[in-house]
């Protein structure tokens, strides 16, 4: 039995990890999480192990290619090739949660079956509009713990976002806020994009790979990434624009202004 | 006791069925699908056995012939008569949910539902409004997998929806979207239709009866469709206009575009 | 321990009750309903057994008379003095769910705590506003089976709404459309009134009133009602003005519109 | 496990606690509620012993400094030093439910975690704009029972709101109307203040707190309290606005008017 009153995880197959870490890539500005965490899947060739399904995303199936696909977040995982190293987690979605109340059930139920596999750290990969176009986009950290903030800054992150940044909108935020009380710790990674007119940015999705190979201590190649992110276009603008326009048709007026750092 | 935070499936008579298929008719465009369904319902003499009512429904009941009426959705069941033949779930409803949060609830009671009766397969009757008027209403196949479009295209449905739909709204959509995570399977019938101002399309419940007539194996006459629909009409066309009032007066603004494929 | 997510209601003392009938008075158009029955408890000195408190009621406390005054429905009852006569259920309230999905909620929980207390039937009591100012107001039945019907007919109940109730919105639609599926039945009164601008309307109060003597077998004075009506007047008039503000503030444009039978 | 679909309390160490009462200050016109109950947690050296996330808060973390803060609301215990004297429970936090219907939730776990800790009674401190600047501000009481209202007459209370004030909207409300249901009681001390344009009013903060001394039974300086809101003042503004805008996008037209008594 399902409860669809819930969100649901369904894992095919639980793996035993060592120490893992969870690297997070939903919808959001340049869908740089997205295409970074997607990327690193492709490259590490992780496995798929489980699904997760909500209430709280659209109530629409999404068509593409003559197909029905339904809205989901997926896991993967990828096993260390190193001697002590860490194991990695992946976490992929079409789609956050559609209702503002419904975030903190999505992201409860993703931080206790992380904590089930016994996963104590989280990073969102998100996106951080500076509103201008740069030849060398930054990556930005927001962490929890100053000793987090001192590690980052050994890999070129910078942690100067004050000002800037007052919010982080939805599970990139909410994942590492939440994160604390669970007894667990994170960290979100933002890649500097221009805004919001780019569907997919590539040059920031690269920008976050040379910073994540560092923090997570993998290597991978980044040459296909244009190609990846042109295969992957298509389907993502699919999903961003039934995605806006059933925000703009369901919810209230002025929620088209509401921009998800994420 | 009853629990009204949640769908209830109140079930008379759990039948023992053979490979059941379910075949659903919800409130959509044209009212192909209620129509459909009515009909073979009527025709087979399926037999009513169980209701489902929900919170997710509208918050009012309707009055018609100065009585009562509760909005409910209905199953019905078919025996085969052939040798080896699958029996028949009909499913048929005064309407779908009117929150955008609750079809995932109502779509996974009836999941677990028709799970119980060792369903695995269920189809969607829908419209497809292509805003032309035509002679031979086209019927179109959403499906899920390519052995399911196969079988379909042999029965003259066309399956080349691609950039025409990008998303089936409700019902009509999740109940097949979330069979798989559940181990069933399905696929979306779509009869084509001229668009909005018609509440009810006989022409293209036709073309779709003929069609599911080849799907289910099962026979029946068409002669009675007009005189079934002109009986119909009253009641559905007052249960869209009631559903439409309210949506217009509690849902925020926009909302009356929401135009529903199912 | 109180659950918050659901109504509770808080029974002191659960009486034993001979075949039960329950009369609900909650607000509604001229408040014809709250005022009937409040006049009922008092007249026939009925005693408050149980209250409902419900997160769907409007998230604020009432000031009045400089106290506190929480929002909530109250059970009273009344035992027959008459040999095999029926004991009487009543229920009031200060207001309805203020969200339109939590009325199947606070129905569902009276319904069932009626059921536990032996109740098979449930009136509601309130206005059909039909626009103009009549003498003698007349009374409407709104009904689930014909044989209820038939016995309204003998105490002067018009049957005839065709056409000009298509809704009952509410609590007061509810409660009997769902008594149906739970093996309980109802059927609703409602006094003709003029219209809205009216806050109370003893008038139609008064004829309403008149019917229940004769359907529920009990009599009482009515030269108190206007009295009482007076000593109600601000009381119900702070209940209504506080929440429409609120339905305005709260809820999306267009729901002052969403004029409530009940 | 951590339920997000629910308001979580994570309690660290439950304390022995001799006839405690519990005093809120949530967000509100002025924050006078919440500077008063922060000022007196840093005076008295009160101890954290608990913290509530709730779903029904906003859903995103604040970056303040660098950093990211999780909205929460915060239990701190203070043991009497008197012989007889009553232990103090204060509760402080960030926001209240955005959403209406979310304040039950949150007003019942609070509640129900009190009535664990032995506490029965409960003070909510507010603000009361009476839109007029002056020299002294006065304190107003709104209570439950008359006996409540005597007691605190002879501390220089006015009990006299009497149509100034008809509804306490959210927490400040709630947590004392749902208190007598679960055999707890309380009433709300209001803080005369112009109105909303201020952020922070420690005027009327000191008016409350020279109150609460009397009422409590406790002593304390009152001459940090200027540093006190100046250092407070930041992040209170930056929870402020980003709640205000949140409300703005997120919520129906119309919600911005909706002000808070709190």
């Amino acid at each position: 039995m399902i409860s669809i009153r819930e969100s649901n995880i369904i894992c095919k197959k639980k793996p035993t990890l060592k120490n893992p870490i969870c690297v997070v890539g939903l919808p959001g500005i340049g869908h740089i999480g997205r295409i970074s965490v997607d990327y690193m899947i492709h490259e590490l060739k992780a496995e798929k192990f489980a699904e997760l399904y909500s209430p709280n995303f659209f109530p629409f199936v999404v068509v593409h290619d003559d197909k029905i696909h339904t809205l989901r977040n997926e896991f993967f995982y990828y096993k260390s090739k190193k001697k002590g190293g860490r194991d990695l987690i992946f976490l992929i979605g079409d789609c956050q949660s559609f209702v503002p109340t419904g975030h903190y059930e999505v992201c409860g139920k993703i931080l206790d079956f992380l904590k089930s596999l016994n996963c104590k750290e989280v990073v969102t990969i998100g996106g951080f509009a500076t509103g201008k176009i740069v030849e060398n986009p930054g990556v930005y950290g927001v962490v929890m713990e100053d000793k987090q903030a001192k590690a980052l800054t050994k890999y070129g992150v910078s942690l100067d976002v004050g000002g800037k940044i007052t919010t982080i909108i939805g599970a990139s935020g909410l994942l590492i806020g939440l994160a604390k009380p669970l007894g667990m710790s994170g960290f979100c990674l933002l890649g500097e994009t221009s805004g919001y007119p780019i569907v997919t940015d590539p040059h920031a999705s690269e920008a976050v790979l040379k910073v994540l190979m560092k923090v997570l201590g993998v290597k991978f190649e980044l040459k296909n990434l244009k190609d990846k992110v042109d295969h992957m276009y298509g389907f993502i603008k699919k999903l961003q624009n039934v995605q806006t326009q059933a925000m703009e048709k369901m919810q209230p007026k002025g929620d088209e202004d509401l921009k998800y750092i994420g």
